[in-house]
């Protein structure tokens, strides 16, 4: 089976070879070991399932949101066999992983981001990943033994609510679901959107974000995060939401209201009024793995358009389509950010590690912003590559396109990120103000020094607001 | 005389601290220093001693390239003074430098671009570095000792004559200038532009790239590479080339003709034939010299345009101009861009270091065309933040621009690198595509094996041309 | 049910209103009442019609095919009514339409284009349009009365069967769909695909282009186009393709294999051999069509974009989205781009109405590579406003996106026109390259007539590969 | 010599038959001639011209801008005899003009900004052409004849003084020129910068924007406008501006002083506190005016790109530059940027000529966005296409390109109109909220007239805030 890999690409160069050398030092020679084989489990087993995978969903919203595929059972047995699973829990926090860092894993969550099932196959599934990262760090011994544990053997899966419909989530303090204390019971109230994963049958537990002191002065001491299962009555999952035309089933996002919805107070995670600290260490590493997802998915685009290129079946006005010069400047242009991209994400995957989710405040952000739109390019240019085939059922593209779109939304859409960068770089700017006057005025100095008749450049006092030549 | 750094920016990091995590396995405690020290000299003795270096320069074509400003030989005498000369020369194969890699020189080279009379200051200004380089590596004995010692010690400049007016010389094999032995002499004809350096009045030797074996059937064993001293009769400088408005004097962009120019065998460098050789060697590291101080240029345009949006004498529609929503979104974008950017540029000098520079050829055309455009996007927003103070002699903006818009042509113009590039890419096209026909094929055996009755998609079989669902 | 328009837009200028200065002059007054019409018909009836009839198509996929939404018949007979039918065919060339030119249709088209249904209710949805011109233009008498007739009345509707999938059709010499003689019948063999409309239950005619001399040396002369009835013997409609994620049923887009299907020899159009003349100027106008319906979704996009960034229930960060600047800033840009792509537009269609097809396809081919390109940057701002809300089926904006995207590919993928256009202004080069010579060469004759002494500019003499200064 | 353009451009078209179709019946039949002689002019008589001018200006700046070369007024001699002079004063409102529209003017304009002095050689010279329009619309008959005779004649030219250094003049509230009064004269003080024109030998008259009642409420009722003669006393001109390095000497940029500068009160134009309403009707033609001149830059770097892709001495890679794919698509884009952005053009002048400058601010303010962008990118890319060359004086390119850049800050910044173009349009976002919410509700009353459950959308009632299915 081995031979797919080996035999198609003369001149392959490994996943662990393909390691830009800057980022080498980091990674572990386990690491590198654990890659290959995740490259190898990608291209031969995953992406020949995926087609499978979507195929054994039904037809019908009714049938499509009840599935479960066979055969990413099938996949997910295999993974752990060959040590594939939960590579995502960095190792300086938790012991319940695999042991890689968020750089090491970020290398691997390239390959996967190239498969449909590969995630979930290997149990690195978001919102999996980030449910599971919560529990571990802030969760109680109960809500670890209750849901952690099967969470992290993939026998349950989870979901996160946090965005509301009816507000401006992308600011966090808008959140309206309350949470209110009721005896020895918390009691929700409110309604969910872009609940991701709600529709895969086996989703047992909700992380919920909701607000206990709506009132406390100190809008980040509002939130807390809740745990509550699936089946609590009071639960309604209204629709699922469409992205692009897919609706993404099994996994699907779900729209949901809570009415009276009552949990144990045990339920609460870390403590009331906790939750935007949870939530902000939640996101991070997630940005990473999505990040990196992303890099694999504008590698397979170009992957994707370089075979477009090469098919001698397909040549408009007699020639390949890699001979019209246009196309290859494309591929190159992509090969360019592709490669910049990556190493902004691991650079920040590094940061993390060295320093933690605060501390690469910046480079998450950075990435945030700078990976989507990347991959969007590229796999935008592949789908014209491919004309009709581009946007249909045919390649994997007009998929990966729509996936790639919310990527620029979720998590803070890119404005709120750029505002955040632009308001942090804007700290330094008086002080860059200052700096450059004192240069200037020490210039002016100097040519006095070197008897020089400054003929062609003012210098205004902002004290005096006089101007005088320079 | 530090206090003006110290002073000035409060809770500014020093430029070691500034290097990104991914970088800093690659650099020794002594570079770190060293480069703290780069930063020092050009923010207070560098930048401000611009302004003088332009005005001791006159006024008249003729007066301006005789000029040699005075206030750079004192710096030279500072820069020894703290040990900041010759950084550019790589540890790793050559004794004569000050043992950097070209990672550590890159991290320095970046402060260095965001004076003019830094990089010459300390010994490290093109082409005299490429030129260095060249000599030191492939110059006999007698030709170290006549020129490369003395531009060690920065006692004369030189000049590097490759491209041609009449021919388009971005394809190196149709250069024209002819090298003909003539018993121990050689003999050149042709005509040379873009000669930078030329027009200094210390620039004593120019390295020339001609045609020896013009009709060698190999078009890379045509060329040489041949020391040509300035004061050579035969050689006429007609004028000099302007970039935009400016005529970078007394550096200058020469348009030089030879007419039967003479000089002894015993210039020529390696031998007949080695022109290519020789060139693609030397182009590597000055690629990330260049891509370096842009990325400082860069830098220097986005500290500007924030002190612009700090300035509260200049308040459009009563608010500062950084409350202008558009404006940190621009800052933003460019600190994006910049550090991506960066991480690129330092990647190319990591594998240089390892390999070589043709080890890192990828690596090195991916920088060529990345960061020039990210240079002019950002020194054009600062720009635009400024007005027609952007455009003037009032902000060093609108020269940094037309330097940096050289630099998308010079050493090939972007759309040679891009070519490249893609063909490059485009040789894993065929793989790529039987790779993702077994990858389908795989797919389809695994619908048979899942008892799935496939609908959607269709494989068309490139032997028999048969179209038939997958 | 007016008052849906004239309240909710206080100083509302209507459609006739708001028609560029610049098109007023080829606007007829019944035009103008016309077109306020059609802009009251589509806000008012068909856009709140647009849910119902998506919700009026089932669920499967068989269902999905095979639905035909009472609503749209409904409207067909208000359209009716109110003399909004077949606008769409020219004055100039038909007796059958409703008398308007290109340009007034066009006019029209924009609003159309707001609506899923506003096309098909008022007869004017592709490729029915195309269909018809062909049929009118070009078939014979009892070709018109067996389809033109029922089309024109809305009673059938129609397919063009143009793309292959095994060949880069966006080259229509590569065509292989064979249409044999076969005393008097034609048997049709080959695949298409991106038939659109062939879903509708109602499409009952194909136009079929294929290749009755595949082996004539002229490539031109090679096609013809044939009337294929729907339910002739051989033909297998296998699979609907999808646009992103979205069906388009009933319409849809279909993977077709004609297996030895016979047509009466009456069926051929025009002649054998006939077919780039008949697909040349079927493109024209519907080109036109397309593009100013794709105007008026970035309008309507526009439109969303607006109603969001003045929703004061989303707001965040404190504000409504309008103070956020960067969202006026786009809005802005999306202004200036859809007016600068209209007047594009409406020039072409005046082009074709003074000219004809021909005449204008330097016209036709700009804006077939323009305005898909402004539609979806605007619509992409819209979505990235509305950030979760933009992807999903809460807004038509991702529906928008996809059909948009298709633009780019349908007719020719944009790099076909870029290349034609390219070609064409490439024609011009060397009298360019002369003319410059010759301004040069003045320019010189004047220096020496105005006593100057020519010092820094060049003249290469193209003959003698001279080099003498100017 | 009118076989300049005859023998070298076989298949040319001349300027009247290239106005775009939509725009024909607003050019009358003089207008078309008088175009094709401007087109003739400027080919045959002012493109020659250019260099000659420019060698004629002097070395040091003292001589550069004492400088007129004599060809100038040899040029005006000829044009005056062709009846080319003046054509910009649009008849509607100038008997002093040559009876032209806005409209026929621009389409002149457009071959006059093809050479460097072909708008002065025409007396269409901005700034005179504004400051004409201000005296002749507002001016005394004394000063008409002091002032406005000799400008219409060409004997003398003008300055516009309004921008400052020292404040954020974008808005011009911001001015802090005072205008006092003092008996019967005015007393200036203040600083001006980027008043262009101010360094021609024969600049007589600056029309000054100030302040003649800083503290009056109405922000709008604090500036006058003000006639200065040039050799009135107080006023130094520090120095000269450059732009990208180039001085635009004789006619310059200055930075000036006015200290207690005294003219005759009878000096005020139009009265005090009208400077406001003065100053935006002088800038809406003259936007037309800077656009029209730009488009003809642009058009002029396309020719040159396309004279180089077919200059046979330069091929790379043994191909002439036109077969190298990605240029030829260039090429495309240009086409239709240029034809997209002189239809905007076009069209604005038209409205001001239908109604006037205020009634055209829309379209105005479209165009002074559009068409910088547009000239930039395409000049950029016949930089790029040039090498070397495209950045040096062999080449138009590089000096065109600083021009252009300038566009998009003169008469107000990018941001500026584009803010204004943002808050105009998004006074009919509650509009469209209300009619997108009203369609929404009429959709769901239409979905229960049609008897279907709606499941996948929510309606979010404003006012309640209760969230209902549709």
């Amino acid at each position: 089976m081995s031979e797919l890999l080996v035999n198609s690409q003369h001149g392959h160069l490994s996943a662990s070879q393909r390691v830009p050398a800057m980022a080498r030092p980091f990674v572990s020679e386990r690491a590198m070991k654990t890659l290959d084989l995740v490259e190898k489990f990608v291209e031969e087993e995953c992406i020949p399932a995926d087609d499978v995978y979507t195929r054994q969903i039904g037809e019908t919203t009714a049938e499509r949101f009840a599935s479960h595929p066979q055969i990413i059972e099938d996949l997910k047995v295999k993974a752990r066999k060959l040590g594939l699973w939960n590579m995502f829990l960095p190792k300086n926090h938790f012991k319940e992983g695999a042991g890689f860092s968020n750089l090491e894993y970020g290398l691997m969550a390239e390959y996967l981001g190239k498969s449909r099932v590969a995630s979930e196959a290997t149990n690195c599934a978001a919102p999996d990943t980030g449910n599971m990262e919560v529990i571990a760090k802030y969760g109680s011994d109960d809500q670890k033994k209750r849901w952690l544990q099967p969470l992290l053997e993939g026998k349950i899966r989870s979901a996160f609510l946090m965005t509301e419909p009816q507000v401006a989530s992308s600011d966090a303090t808008n959140i309206e679901m309350t949470i209110k204390r009721d005896g020895d019971s918390y009691v929700l109230n409110g309604s969910k959107w872009w609940s991701s994963g709600i529709g895969d049958p086996r989703c047992e537990i909700y992380i919920v974000l909701g607000k206990t002191a709506p009132n406390d002065p100190n809008k980040y001491a509002q939130q807390s995060v809740i745990l509550v299962p699936h089946n609590t009555p009071g639960i309604t999952v209204h629709r699922m939401l469409s992205v692009f035309g897919y609706d993404d089933a099994p996994h699907g996002h779900g729209h949901v209201t809570f009415q009276n919805v009552r949990v144990p107070a045990s339920n609460m995670v870390l403590g009331e009024g906790k939750g935007f600290e949870i939530i902000q260490g939640r996101l991070g590493p997630g940005r990473i793995h999505h990040a990196m997802r992303s890099i694999g998915q504008a590698e397979k685009a170009l992957e994707w358009m370089l075979a477009r290129l090469n098919d001698d079946r397909k040549q408009p006005f007699g020639e390949m389509l890699h001979k019209h010069g246009i196309m290859l400047e494309r591929v190159a242009r992509s090969r360019i950010e592709i490669d910049a991209a990556r190493l902004a994400v691991l650079n920040a995957a590094i940061t993390i590690d060295e320093s933690n989710a605060k501390g690469a405040l910046k480079e998450i952000a950075e990435v945030k912003v700078l990976v989507p739109a990347m991959n969007l390019t590229v796999i935008d240019r592949a789908i014209q590559a491919y004309g009709g085939g581009g946007v249909s059922q045919d390649t994997p593209l007009a998929n990966m396109y729509a996936q790639g779109r919310t990527m620029r939304i979720v998590d803070g859409p890119d404005e709120v990120h750029l505002l955040q960068l632009g308001k942090n770089e804007n700290k330094r700017g008086k002080a860059h103000l200052e700096r450059i006057d004192a240069q200037i005025a020490k210039g002016k100095a100097l040519c006095r020094e070197y008897g020089i008749e400054p003929k062609d450049r003012l210098h205004l006092d902002r004290k005096s607001g006089e101007v005088s030549k320079l």
